[in-house]
């Protein structure tokens, strides 16, 4: 479940390639390992009237980040699928003066095994993750996301 | 509480000004009356891989969307206030593949007497927004958020 670096960096192509407020963002792909995803921006481009990070940059970029998580295990699974995000809940508990990360996780009561285990199943399976975003210098956190997404497998080319 | 169109020029201009990734959406303040602020947005820059628009966007735009409701029923009493959203809650019930408009109104329970004198007594007061998402030819919700904003009062200049 480690993202390698070729992973990482496919993932993130992707993202730019296709989805044009992630280019805007400045997002970068930033970290992967057995359980977490991690997104970067900087602050310049997401930045609101006050000079902080601007509260709709911090969600996208942690709905980003829970998107991705799923996108890139099912991506290890060689299974393809349309992520959707169904909902979220967002609390903003500090304003952000530096770039920030945001780093993703499966909530608790959400398993791997059990989403796989359904999709296979069904052709569709819900997952919920587990968002946080904090400043460059890691110490606090600024804002939590939880979100659950639905997998659809994909279906196969005709002919 | 009616948005002239100079003022609902004014606001588009302060939040394209002041927030780059409003000017990335191509953001709109369309319309406002006296409960109701309404922002469009177009597809194209709105995207995501699935070519249908971005959860993301969408929650960018309620969210600004219910901001600046509040933002400008201060301005029209005269009150000088940061804004700063506290959290929301998000459901994306159908995917969006037109242009989209997200229109902002006070949720129930909220109102603005009790806002303006709490404000008035405290120097900061909350409210709760409901926004919800249509389509271009508005038939269906596609999205719906419900947010609590905090406003402070901006100290005068010193001197």
């Amino acid at each position: 479940m480690t993202g390698t670096p070729e992973s990482l960096r496919d993932l993130e192509h992707f993202i730019l390639g296709h989805i044009p407020l992630a280019r805007a963002m400045e997002l970068q792909v930033a970290a992967s390992d057995s359980d977490m995803l991690a997104l970067d921006a900087p602050l310049a481009p997401n930045v609101n009237d006050k000079g902080c990070a601007f509260g709709g940059s911090l969600t996208c970029l942690m709905t980003l980040a829970g998107w991705s998580l799923v996108e890139l295990a099912l991506r290890r699974h060689g299974i393809d699928c349309d992520i959707y995000v169904a909902d979220s809940d967002v609390r903003y508990l500090a304003p952000v003066w530096t770039d920030f990360r945001a780093e993703a996780r499966l909530a608790p009561g959400s398993s791997w095994t059990s989403f796989l285990a359904t999709l296979a199943a069904r052709g569709k399976a819900r997952l919920e993750t587990q968002v946080s975003v904090r400043e460059r210098d890691g110490s606090t956190v600024a804002a939590t996301l939880r979100a659950r997404f639905v997998a659809k497998r994909t279906p196969p080319p005709a002919g």
